[in-house]
């Protein structure tokens, strides 16, 4: 009995350990975009306070991002608790969602640069959002590749956590579609859809009672 | 027996071992903030050497702030001897933590650029000291949801032992508040403090003895 | 029974991980090379959306570079299914392979900068092409070595599949030689070739049926 | 019987994975310090090919510097087959070492940057030298204190194998301080003493045999 358990784990954990090496560098690379206010801007200094602050955009995108994939960690880590197996076309899939995750510093650096300029936020804004919508989607791809007709899930797994996840991913790709749209007509009404999803997403599924985890 | 073990172990597992790919992140970056000196201002490197010594305040940004990481690493191994299990808002604060953490290599570069300069050093290092009370601060959140009314310890923590180390703790914040604070009046004093909490909390919390190992 | 497998895993364990870390880290500084346009440049952001498009080299050598690296990881993965054993010589194979997948991200930026430029494109694409030269044959070695003779592979290995996998790999250099024989004539074609193995890659060596898994 | 085990092997097993991802993150950021030619620099494109050959200097520290580490995870690997136990000290001397190992990009840029330069090029393998007695000393420092009286090893290591390890690792520093005294008389055959040692550290510390591994 306890072998296919250990088989199991072994199989997801590579990519387990891979994903999150991949979230865990590309969250850390954020900082990078954050640029050193230059001595010849700061007059030596002496306006290093008031140049520190108008880095402003450079702070929020940083936050967003960092929070955004930080929660998307989180819940990959819910997702990977129902999935037992792993197949190639599940690791090609989780390879393209990565691929869409280890972009997120460029558009993020795109809308630090340009989120002050009233002429180029509205496209830095909707570069930043239709990022996220690619996230998004390639994200719910892992999902329903993994769960559909139970494919790569614990043969327990309970029915409708899967159903309750399916659903409650699905807000993703909308949302941000919606945040898409947004940022032709009003920029900060776009990213105010970025921080509603955080508050969305840091929510449980369901609450936690005494025989059930929160998931 | 065996599976509750085998769960919690798995549980913090993957939180730990993203934590650390955090901190070993954050870490490393902080050497790319060192600039390499252009050939045009050694005269292509008749003043190599110099120039290499007029690093140093580079060198020691990255010195207290790779060390100050580094025990932090140490310490958060230490919790987890404690921490057996982990929540969606235990997760979420961790999140928050390391994104505080994964700031620093920001705020050195800054102090490395302005440390020398005397007219922007108070700044710099104010902005340096701020950020360790925010990684403080959120250290101390990770510490306090997990360890008030035991809530994610093990049954069997050592009570004596989570006290000494939530009241270690909290000389963090405090500290780095001082060292802020001290920044206006002399920068190197308040980079002293940094010194001198390195020191502190490189000390175990108590002597190992026969029976219980230093924490 | 259970010493041999336990010690088994933990023997290839460490290379696995510490192959997965290169992996993951090289592919996400792909994105490092991608340069956020300069508000110089774009006149403050009212010629923000051209400049983003006329990047299409950069989002090209990222997507070639992501996905076929992370194939490679996911081959990677599938070879270490067969591979029970490590030896000095294995790791320090391992160590020259990491060394070429590393380098990576130097020839893709290389590409994105000179793949719009008709005077550097033939440089740019052989030079990208020749890079996967060595890394196919560096993979190729690590192979080899674990595999002749059963060197390190599992006892039960089966041989069917061993020597599927060894002819499949051959494929690399060789499609690889040609496309940096081919940039010299046309560089969309030696491109064309990078997509091709691509597909060449993303399919199962067999299909899996109820007694084996794909590899 | 399994506990103790089980604790020494997760004891080791984190700092093993952290040193492990500082020395994945510092080998692969070797080629950030590779600059691609500039469009100017080579008429836009037509000099490409004398271009990238002129950055030899720079190929080549990034083949010493990630082969040297490359070597030296190896040998921490071989080290850890022989330690069961970890410490508050030795993971904070692990920080002082990995703190060394982190700062090699940095040395070797400036080594890139300077080696065809005849002004520069003794310092700055002088500098590259210096930074590898630093770390090899470090490393000298993790062994001495896992392995004084046997403090941190397994009670059943081998006795022999632990004073031939003890042996061969004082090569480095002296080594390393004989390439930093000739560099500043002949920094070719410095660099050669680099090479030597890679071949040197390849080797393995003595032939396996049926009974015992190479190590």
């Amino acid at each position: 009995m306890t072998e296919p358990i250990a088989k199991g784990s072994s199989e997801t954990g590579r990519v387990e350990a891979f994903s999150d090496g991949v979230f865990a560098i590309a969250i850390t690379l954020l900082v990078l975009e954050i640029q050193v206010p230059q001595p010849e801007v700061t007059g030596h200094g002496s306006t290093l306070l008031p140049a520190l602050l108008s880095l402003w955009p450079s702070y929020l995108g940083y936050l967003i991002s960092f929070i955004t994939i930080g929660i998307m960690w989180v819940n990959h880590h819910s997702m990977f608790v129902l999935i037992q197996r792993t197949d190639r076309y599940f690791l090609l899939i989780s390879v393209f969602f990565l691929m869409c995750i280890a972009f997120l510093p460029f558009p993020t650096a795109v809308l630090a640069e340009y989120l002050a300029d009233p002429k180029g936020r509205r496209v830095a804004v909707a570069f930043y959002s239709a990022t996220f919508v690619l996230i998004a989607l390639a994200y719910n791809a892992v999902w329903w590749y993994a769960a559909r007709g139970g494919r790569l899930l614990h043969r327990k797994a309970d029915r409708e956590a899967v159903e309750t996840i399916s659903k409650r991913y699905l807000v993703g790709p909308v949302a941000y579609g919606l945040s898409f749209v947004l940022a032709f007509v009003n920029p900060w009404a776009s990213l105010a859809v970025h921080g509603l999803l955080i508050t969305f997403y840091i929510l449980p599924v369901r609450k936690p009672t005494a025989s059930r985890p929160a998931i």
